[in-house]
């Protein structure tokens, strides 16, 4: 049984929380928050102690421990968990400056501990499949990699204003699938980018509506779309073309429902947002993390990950407000 | 080049005209219809003479004819054209009364002409593609067909009460398209039916939704389903089911169009009625027509299966009406 | 919490306890089945203790009784568990005999303890999803339902000799899902059946390939279609056609993944059996149960509902063997 | 009746040859080729005459001309074509070098003659359907509009060398539809390519795999894919995305059969290339034509949309090979 100890009892620390307690490898002991309030709901719903984040890692009977705190607690929290010995699974990112990411990345390479990020898409059934069949030879050499990503209502601008941007709050998530899909790195980032669903969002500095072109070394391209806002819902999917054909994963409706009258054909809407469509997905995820530290493997998404991901964020960001490529 | 006289110059009769005109192997030479201002407008259209139905009959150079009349007049008028040696393409039904067909069709043989019945949708693209794919073996052994028929919106009464009941008029489609893809005869019957449509189709002795199962001496099972309106369009669709797998046919769509809102994702509607989805149906099966003229091949449909489907349907409209099965 | 006792930790017992342990007004207590082995594995997965049925009835502070042992024994447990004051949820059939169902319906009654069948597609997301908008009015006046229901692979024929054969085996489900969306009784039941897909199977005395059209007293039609055999996985649709529309629940595939290449775009299969596709249904089933409980309110589905759908189970049974409609 | 002459006999000269033949308010009446063998075989299917350009060009009772020639001809014969007094339809593009189009296009005005640019796929019943959604305000304000299009096989490298590179010769289509469905001028070009599908196309200075970004000055988003090669035929994509919601137009099927097996449900393929795909989107291309020159209306799409997409072919050919973006 894998000890693990929660920090931070937000939305995103619920949801891991509660598949720490269903996962049947592991024991939710402890969790952290700022807000009492929140510390104490989830851990009576979870029958678990309320704890500060210093008797955590304090304590050596804890063996892994789950950062969903705020971004700025990131990277010290991974430092400080891994210095105390204990197997880290932190939400993306681990910091938005990525010089930030390799010096706590140096120090979890000394400690020897592993450290999993919160992608938590390359979990999501849909994709995980799309990724299996390209590994398959399902279209043979991957050229072209299609991702598109909407919201279905944009954040408040306070939030935008602290988040780093669309590039690094919301499209690294995608970012990091297009690693994933294209199997290389990119070397050449051009991006755009408009506030043009929220002016508030354009006076935070920011942008609502952006898409992204990348291209490896070897040539494969991708291409990437993201709104802060779907009016039909959360909307994920993936395309993949390659020289033997094309995979792709589109959206999870919430029923398989259809009704026909005169408009046409009306299938359910799809699920609204992240909570529902990767439900599945942070449970995988979770599953990952405890099959690493059972295994001894490295876990996968990696810091490593973290860290391309953020580097690929900030060169789009750099593109879309100069208006320039940018090399990576 | 085929020289075809066309009798009948209503609905039906102004498609088959066209296609006769297009097709490059066929002239259309004449049109006759009761209705002298119906044959003068479709023959401006297509470049060819009014002609009363005697004289088209009379005419050597007059190779086949097309017959569009009322359905009275069918069986009368295929053993006129077959004893003036005229190959015979007659739209369905051939006569109201199997016997009547039985006698028409020993006519047919005695005279040694070709005769086609206008069953269309055997030569629907989509249906001669499940048709293609059982024989070729995709779905196995077939075991349980099953047919869906849905008209747009109901015919006057008036109509109804001449038309030999929804079983003879409307499902004998259904009931020929279950012969050409079960690939044996049915023995059993059984059928229910309702005028909840329309009240007015009750009163006039006929329903307007209608079920029928059949079952073939080797076990295979058929059921179809009709009903004389369906708000959303001209709803056709069939289903194979077999010991390898299953194949079907949808509707086709207007275009492929979709539209995402809050309210779910909204396909174009489907094609409105038979002018729209079947006009590459009527199309091919004149092209199928001149083919069996030019091969000297036995046309398929023949006399045989248009007397086969009456007498399903004779057998659908009893057993609906009576509450019991019907031994064929 | 709610205490309950499980009868029987066969393959549905086991689906019910987890559901039973994983929601949070209920508690597992004790489980009981013929076979120890089975018992003890799954009150070792649950945290419960085994018992025999009669510790299980006897004892004051069991609420509730889930009854998963084999059909024969259904009636009786019944009848024990509501003299025993307890809620029960049963399985369904309660009995092969209808005789037997009623006279056990008596005892419940009498009893005042509730008694809900287990229908669980009633409680399937897309087809209770239907059902909501037939209520909302989405189609008008149902006029025409059409269910399909295909097993992966058949049953072994040793099974089906002692089963009550495929309708009150199989298409009993379907029965009350007819009359779930019918919105009322069939009177009229006709039924064909085939043992087409494994000769074993008619030696037992039993089709393995049937179909059924109901009819109500207004008019509505339903046809029913049931294959034990589908190379393509579990095959589980309805759709219901009215006045205003029509509304359909297709199958759930594993995932969205689809794959282009010259042969065509190829979807994903569908889930597999029922354990995938009704996991959510059992999950609500039990929910139901519970809110029954908890509000007092007559559970749905009723012991009645499942006396009816014994009897059309019987008439369609008939049907097939005779050759003849019957009459309910 | 519009008397028309052909200048150009190859594959898209045929295919406008028929459509000129059966539109009802157009004659074909002579057709011209360098090669004089295409010209025979389309004026023989076509019942129309052989003549040379000049004799054509001449010939005061023809009232336009349908250009159909090698590219580097098309600018020339437009100006030939409009101070004879014709109005002329010109296969895309105007010219390889935007100046010789601007120059082309005075010359247009100065004769007052009708010109249309045949961007085929705004006349695509699917495509056009989009149009007209998004200014029935199906979606709101347009924000992000993706374009997909590959070919199923990439053309001979020799082509390729003389075809003014993929942004020209193949995405010049999808730039025309950028334009069309964004409803504004970009201003900001952003291109990646790569040869990785054919090393001769490499060879021969092009790519074959591109991708594209476009903003405009409101900050409209537009990404556009290319591919010379999908081993699943022609796809032919367009997605809009606005503040009220999402319209998108996909692949026309052969038809819409589909097989379910154990490996999944299969559906037909897409239609294999352009002559199937944009058949109607051909004829309703030169009704169109038709439609302006009995009104008096400009044509659309106008020289000055064949000049602007050249632009934008021109922006994203410099982009690609620089690896920076392009201002419009």
């Amino acid at each position: 049984m894998i000890r693990v100890g929660l920090l931070g009892a937000g939305r995103i620390g619920r949801i891991h929380g509660g598949n720490v307690v269903a996962n049947p490898r592991t024991r939710l002991v402890a969790v952290a928050d700022a807000q009492a309030a929140a510390a104490e709901s989830l851990a009576a719903a979870t029958d678990s102690a309320v704890r500060s984040i210093d008797a955590i890692l304090a304590d050596p009977n804890i063996d892994a421990i789950v950062i969903c705190t705020p971004t700025d607690m990131h990277a010290d929290l991974i430092e400080a968990g891994v210095r105390a010995g204990k197997a880290v699974f932190c939400e993306k990112p681990v910091d938005l400056s990525s010089d930030r990411i390799r010096a706590c990345l140096k120090t979890v390479d000394a400690a020897g501990k592993p450290l999993m990020i919160g992608f938590n898409r390359r979990f999501d059934p849909n994709f995980a499949e799309v990724k299996r069949r390209i590994e398959a030879g399902a279209v043979g050499k991957v050229e072209l990699v299609t991702i598109l990503s909407r919201d279905p209502s944009p954040p408040p601008a306070e939030y935008v204003a602290r988040s780093g941007g669309l590039f690094r709050d919301m499209m690294i998530h995608d970012l990091d699938m297009a690693r994933f899909l294209l199997g290389e790195d990119p070397v050449e980032v051009h991006a755009v980018g408009s506030a043009i669903v929220d002016p508030a969002i354009g006076k935070a500095g920011d942008v609502d509506t952006a898409a992204v072109l990348l291209k490896t070394a070897s040539g494969r391209i991708c291409q990437i779309s993201c709104s802060r806002r779907a009016t039909y819902g959360y909307d994920q999917r993936i395309e993949v073309h390659g020289s033997g054909g094309m995979v792709r994963a589109g959206n999870v409706h919430n029923t398989t429902v259809e009704v026909a009258t005169a408009g046409g054909v009306l299938a359910d809407p799809v699920q609204n947002f992240f909570l529902e469509r990767y439900a599945d997905a942070y449970r995988l995820e979770l599953a990952a993390f405890v099959r690493a530290i059972d295994t001894g493997e490295a876990p996968s998404p990696s810091g490593l990950d973290g860290l391309k991901a953020q580097i690929l964020a900030d060169a789009a960001t750099e593109s879309c407000f100069s208006g320039q490529a940018v090399k990576v």
